[in-house]
């Protein structure tokens, strides 16, 4: 048989020369996050993509939307195949090729398709929701290849694996006989994009999509405003991008630019949570509706500043009405995410109406306005039939959450603040060691990996309630030119934190998985950065 | 008038509140690297690309060099306007088009032409060379635009200033009366790229060359083969990248690929300096010819690893012969790079012939050893009519060198080495503060800016010693999909550092030029990332 599997065996290198080649050897067929369950063979069959397809349930709806994953997967296929060719298409004096198969035991025969199964699919319309069924089995073995899901959900995250198995060997397309039983191990497994900083494309948006389907992440967390851009363009607020956009017209996300997104990525298993942050972080609302804010004075006089929203206001949420009862019906995802991270209480504490409000509503504190403001917010959001995500100073000040609010630890000591958030009975959503925008010379993924959500001493009811986490790609030094590169592979690494086993958590074993993976992104049209040190793509 | 020097006011922050918009506002028209000597006015022209023309000497030689250099620049032009206006093309409801330069007394006119005076061009042929005059004085008055230079390089020199000067103002391109009389503070500005531990394709190389030229980079220093990767494909010996290429026909270069870098290089006036490193950082070589490489030993016996190269064995010098013979005849640039940094003595020190060999030539350190293998690299080099550049080591572990050797500063105590090369009479080349591949969060540029090469504390005489320095991008996190954004805007500020003059090295009034020069870069195709925080080009 062909020595398919040497590249699994342990590199030995003495302790000081330097091999020529890749430093880390890309593996093959391995896939990106690993399952739960995996077992393989050296058994394997040819992948043909012209003689292969994906056979549908007959039994079941949504046929639409399993042929567009079809097509989706079944070009991945055949584009990895002649990718690779290409690239080998004028070497010269290159050997024939060997059928190399023929005379092998292993060999199996060709693989002619992958039979799905689903159980249910309630309508072409469905869409990704909290903690979906995400499940999947699948299994190619003498008989065949077949996939089976209780869910369109698991049918995607199956359909990914199956693809990530398929490998090249000497110019063919190869699968090992494999059974996989597979599910994440959290439900909410995000990537915070934030286009207020700088404004990114609609294309980078949906080529950030396929990525995070290529690595099973099912929310977009689109921080969509913030301080120096509002490129959101309200329907019911216009001139909130006409004058807090970096361009009124070039610079925003027009309401067809935010379907196309939100479609993207329902197609591909992702939810699309928006992100409206407030009080604070609210500069670029003031360039359209600066009473919204709070004027700052200086020697007792109003200055030229604004600060955060104004708390004392009925107007204010007036407006907040308005516009969140928009946006909660554009987003159709069930939840919202309010921001309430790091407001600056300066402005408060030098306007004389903040403070006449204060003593008149007995509010003695600025974390307790804030709560006041909050408060307004989340009750506003109750009525709006949403739920919501907050950002953990939320939770911190003390505000009254329901049961369902998921709170976001993103600061430095986020291990003990989610043991404070579920030893509270709240649900936590974890990001502390993901942040991507903080960078290291090298490949700089290993630091995301060997951070563990659950690494706090909670007791298992506590450690339940962890629902997920977020790498998050805030945009202070990323524009469409740098951030793709930038995210991936890094986010990767969250990635499988995210679904994977917790024991799954060996960086030197990662690395080669990690590397075919960064090549199976590249080769897919994703710019991913090369994680592991002088290598190659082949 | 318009009040076009506004931008120039300093933002009056106040301590907390954060306002919507771009951090740092770009200049207009503003030039980098900044010219030596240079005095604007408010009044200007308007150009309109169409009625524009560059209109060359009509009493010199090099009329299809000049006439290639014209295109380009016009078409830079011409597209700056055009790109621009792109993006507003569908502004729903914009104000319609003012001529608001009708009433303004601050507009002379259009501007039809820039006259390109130059006193001497050899031949067409011409190339760079170390110490080119690149000189030139740049006149926008009442009577016209003028460009005066000694050679074609201060010509292309002046040519990218010019281009710079120009700016958008209300979908006009303006260019202010201007009076610039520049030169380079340093001869030797280079950059440095790796194509050994990641390869980088032709087209990726011809971009970077263009923005060197943007940036008025005069070296390109290519590290062409290290360790990982031997990706040049030599016509003496082409199994060296047959072998030890990562892919012996998609991953090397080829002769009709080194010489195209070279013709792009040479029109834009850049130097194309090679680097062979010996005899450490060989690894690759050894694929094809391991008998170059020391054989390493472990418990007295020989093991599976190879070392640096062998200086003891005859053949290794007959090899290099052969080889440099050719490559001193593929590059015509009259230096050559010949490495000879971080030499791992470990193989050397456990092979018996190696130790024979030392006391039969009474070599007691394998610092000497190494100094016996390049001093027979420079006598080669010295005998093909080749000057050099070596790294430090070679300069520390006394090799008997020319005057004319150059000695390429690197490590972390630069400054004290440079102090240590000028005294002993030899040039200094810098880079110890000017490593690409060090990355911290953020636009991450400043470190670069901050560093000044001729910080020691030497005589007047040693510090004309310094002929200049390079950026290196060492590649073991870079290949296609992220170095353009990695290198640019990060390389501008050591180019900035090695044209203009010593007393440029304001950090925050470089800010917003360089907010300036990057999206410049941006609307010429160069995928630079964004240098000062929330932003954007328009």
């Amino acid at each position: 048989m062909i020595k398919l599997f040497l590249y699994l065996l342990p590199l030995i290198i003495s302790c000081n020369a330097i091999h020529p080649g890749p430093v880390v050897k890309a593996t093959k067929g391995e896939v990106w996050p690993k399952p739960q369950v995996e077992e393989k063979t050296d058994e394997y069959y040819i992948v043909r993509p012209h003689g292969f397809n994906f056979k549908g349930p007959n039994n079941i709806g949504c046929p639409n939307f399993l042929n567009d994953a079809f097509t989706r997967y079944w070009t991945i296929i055949a584009t990895s195949s002649s990718l690779e060719r290409r690239g080998r298409l004028h070497e010269v004096g290159r050997k024939p090729k060997t059928e190399f198969w023929k005379d092998d035991s292993s060999y199996i025969g060709d693989l002619n398709g992958l039979d799905v199964q689903l159980r249910e699919c309630s309508s072409e319309d469905v869409r990704p929701a909290f903690g979906d069924n995400e499940n999947y089995t699948l299994n190619i073995t003498k008989e065949g290849a077949s996939l089976a899901a209780d869910t369109i959900w698991g049918v995607l995250r199956g359909l990914e694996t199956f693809s990530q198995l398929i490998y090249l060997e000497q110019d063919n397309l190869i699968i090992n006989l494999t059974d996989i039983s597979d599910f994440p191990r959290f439900s909410h497994r995000g990537l915070l994009l934030d286009t207020s900083r700088h404004f990114l494309p609609v294309y980078i948006i949906l080529q950030t999509l396929d990525a995070m389907s290529y690595n099973k992440f099912n929310v977009f967390h689109w921080h969509i405003t913030d301080d120096h851009s509002f490129p959101y363009k309200s329907r019911t607020f216009p001139e909130l991008s006409d004058k807090g956009a970096f361009h009124p017209v070039s610079k925003v996300y027009e309401q067809s630019d935010v379907s196309k997104v939100i479609e993207y990525a329902r197609l591909r298993g992702i939810r699309v949570i928006p992100e409206f942050d407030t009080p604070g972080h609210t500069s670029s609302w003031g360039a359209a509706h600066p009473e919204l804010l709070t004027t700052c004075y200086t020697n007792d006089k109003p200055d030229e500043d604004l600060g955060p929203m104004d708390p004392t206001k009925n107007s204010t949420y007036d407006f907040l009405t308005k516009l969140f009862t928009e946006v909660v019906d554009v987003f159709p995802d069930s939840y919202f995410h309010i921001g309430g991270d790091e407001v600056d209480f300066y402005c408060w504490k030098h306007n004389p109406n903040i403070t006449s409000f204060m003593e008149a509503n007995k509010i003695s504190t600025y974390e307790d306005l804030e709560s006041y403001f909050i408060q307004h917010v989340v009750d506003l959001l109750d009525s709006l039939n949403s739920k919501y995500l907050v950002w953990e100073e939320v939770f911190v000040n003390g505000v009254t959450l329901p049961n369902s609010t998921l709170v976001h630890v993103w600061r430095d000591n986020g291990h003990e603040t989610l043991n404070e958030v579920t030893k509270a009975g709240k649900y936590g959503i974890f990001s502390s060691c993901w942040y991507l925008d903080h960078l290291s010379s090298g490949g700089d993924w290993e630091k995301f990996y060997e951070c563990e959500a659950l690494d706090f001493p909670g007791t298992d009811e506590q450690k339940q309630l962890v629902l997920g986490g977020e790498a998050c790609m805030w945009s202070e030094a990323v524009n469409e030119y740098n951030i793709m590169p930038r995210v991936w592979p890094r986010a990767s690494a969250v990635a499988e934190k995210l679904w994977s086993a917790e024991d799954v958590n060996d960086t030197a074993a990662a690395k080669g998985r990690l590397e075919e993976h960064t090549c199976r992104m590249n080769n897919r049209g994703i710019a991913a950065q090369p994680p592991n040190g002088p290598g190659v793509c082949l």
